[in-house]
């Protein structure tokens, strides 16, 4: 008897209430009874989004979304400035580029996170920017950035800002509409504890407004199209009518709740693996950690992929290593979605086995108490 | 105690093996589990496409296929003929509209087939036209048309033939390899029994080629990433697992049947339909009807839309009205997919309860005997 366990970020557990609503027969989406389901879905996103403001629902993985906001927020020969800090920021760059957009690229070291106070000057220098693309928590790296600080600045001036949430919505506050950003892309397999299949994107006025002027070719990432046709809960295409079942099954499980304890439990499981993984020795690899993901340096001598390796083989645990550059130098623990303090535990009893077998000096239960003294309190 | 049913052209009914398959516990991407999964599920899409040719697995609905054929087939400037005689033919030339191609419409009357050699007319006096775009079974219409003489024809010339497969894979015969049909498109939702959010592209050599060639922007429907990638039994983005792990139940389940007796399932059933239609006076639309989907002329004074309405209301059923134009004119009752001999007799006695209901003369049983003595055969 071996059990699984995804202590990934991303793809993360699916609650067995929502495996079973996805379970259920799947309805027409021409019909009363997918206007209803989709309405009240679309009113729980607006309450997670904190946003008065359409938040469209897309058959797509996060790329997708982060497509969208591109070809609906910008136009030929647009500048952009790109914050890139990790794998999903380049990605930033790399779509604006497949786009033919002029994109002025800010380099984050990898564990570092913008300081906001750069931005602005890159933005009173080059005010022809139309838009400021950011990551809220790279989860390349397990850097959160300060979004909140970056969206003070931008709201200044005429750029939009639009930002990959994918691993931040539902983890740590984001107040859309109050903080004044004006595109928030997520997706289903992270914080909202659904199989991948679903993106999300809300758009401020602004953000709508460019979409009106936008002149980059989009077809099936039309947002116009999306929300013209989602304000009459139906969607332009063809809906993945199964997983749109389980959100709202999961948004059901969030707003019971409440964002202020969701917030303060990812904060919570994430402080207990810090501390459970520095009191085994190693080294925090963010300087502004994430409590979505823990990124950890791999301790000299060891492979990070081999940690990610013996995880997955001998304990059947799914973390992640480190992508790119950043291959065998990290390896990630996640703590965000269908989590809970146990599974930290089991987390961290895990990587003190598998430490000890790949010759790293372990004293077993050091990393266990260490975390459970932060859960306790 | 009422039961729905789908006899709608998609989304179509998901049998419970399928069901069950995507309510396993969701399992990481990036592991040799998932590997071993997506490794399997290819192998058996190559079979249902009749290809040695990749099929590649996107998380979208069908329209962000068709758009992933236009920005890999085609470059800026390009002239394509579109086979317009329906919705989805339509929609073709739409997407190719929206990013800049020159589209020469062949406008087929809705309910009518294309005549392949008004094709090779167009490709004859039009010698640098890039690419066909057509439809095999149009879903609006009914209509199924000749893609082996269509093929036939335009692999004489340079041109790529592109087809929106959606409704016909899995239930008619189309031998991508043999036929030389350059791309082919699929979604997940119609004979393929599961719920929408996956859709699939496949291309010959000289698509590949042209996909290499073209320059288009691209990412997150970038055929080139998505095939080096695919080919390690990976996906580029995040793929949506859980409709993956059904998909390969759902081929397993056809694969089990075998392509020839799925292909005569359909025409049985359609057959079956269009007997109990008529039998109750009522005329087809399509002069060269798909085996997928009945599309059925509203009789005289009887609204089609009413006809859909109160199959649903009343008797649990969901059918298709008509789209567009065809709005009221017609209603479609679909054989595609998960369905068997009782789910036509059901639809043809629903639909006889409720042309009575509407004022319709109907002597109840004759659409039911008409339909059966094709079933028995």
């Amino acid at each position: 008897m071996k059990k699984f366990r995804l202590l990934a970020p991303g793809p993360t557990p699916v609650p067995p209430e929502v495996l079973l609503a996805m379970a259920e027969p799947v309805i027409h989406h021409r019909t009363p009874e997918f206007e209803a389901l989709f309405a009240e879905t679309r009113r729980r996103l607006q309450w997670l989004f904190q946003t008065d403001q359409d938040v469209l629902i897309l058959a797509a993985s996060g790329t997708g979304a982060m497509e969208g906001a591109v070809v609906n927020a910008c136009s030929p020969g647009d500048r952009v400035l790109v914050i890139r800090g990790g794998k999903f920021g380049e990605r930033w760059a790399e779509i604006c580029q497949a786009y033919g957009l002029t994109v002025i690229p800010l380099e984050i070291p990898y564990g570092q996170a913008v300081d906001p106070a750069d931005v602005a000057v890159l933005l009173r220098h080059d005010p022809r920017i139309a838009a400021v693309f950011a990551t809220h928590s790279e989860t390349s790296t397990g850097v959160l950035h300060d979004l909140e600080a970056l969206a003070a600045i931008v709201k200044q001036t005429p750029a939009l800002l639009v930002v990959d949430a994918i691993t931040s919505l539902g983890v740590v506050d984001l107040p859309m509409d109050a903080w004044g950003v004006d595109v928030v892309v997520g997706a289903s397999q992270k914080a909202l504890m659904l199989p991948p299949g679903l993106a999300f994107a809300a758009l401020s006025e602004r953000a709508w407004a460019a979409a009106e002027r936008a002149r980059l070719p989009r077809y099936y990432l039309n947002f116009l199209t999306e929300r013209r046709t989602q304000a009459k809960n139906q969607a332009a295409w063809t809906p993945a009518i199964s997983l749109v079942a389980g959100l709202k099954a999961a948004l059901g499980l969030l707003q019971a709740e409440g964002l202020p304890a969701i917030f303060a439990r990812h904060e919570r499981l994430a402080r207990a693996t810090r501390a459970g993984v520095t009191a085994l020795g190693l080294t925090l690899f963010a300087e502004q950690p994430s409590p979505a993901v823990t990124a950890v340096k791999a301790p000299d001598g060891i492979d990070g992929e081999a940690i990610v390796r013996t995880l997955r083989d001998r304990h059947g645990i799914s973390i992640a290593g480190g992508q790119g550059s950043m291959a065998g130098k990290i390896f990630r623990i996640a703590t965000l979605g269908y989590a809970d303090p146990y599974d930290v535990l089991t987390g961290i009893a895990a990587l003190e086995f598998t430490l000890a077998e790949l010759g790293y000096p372990v004293r077993l239960g050091d990393g266990l108490r260490a975390a459970q003294e932060v859960l306790q309190k």
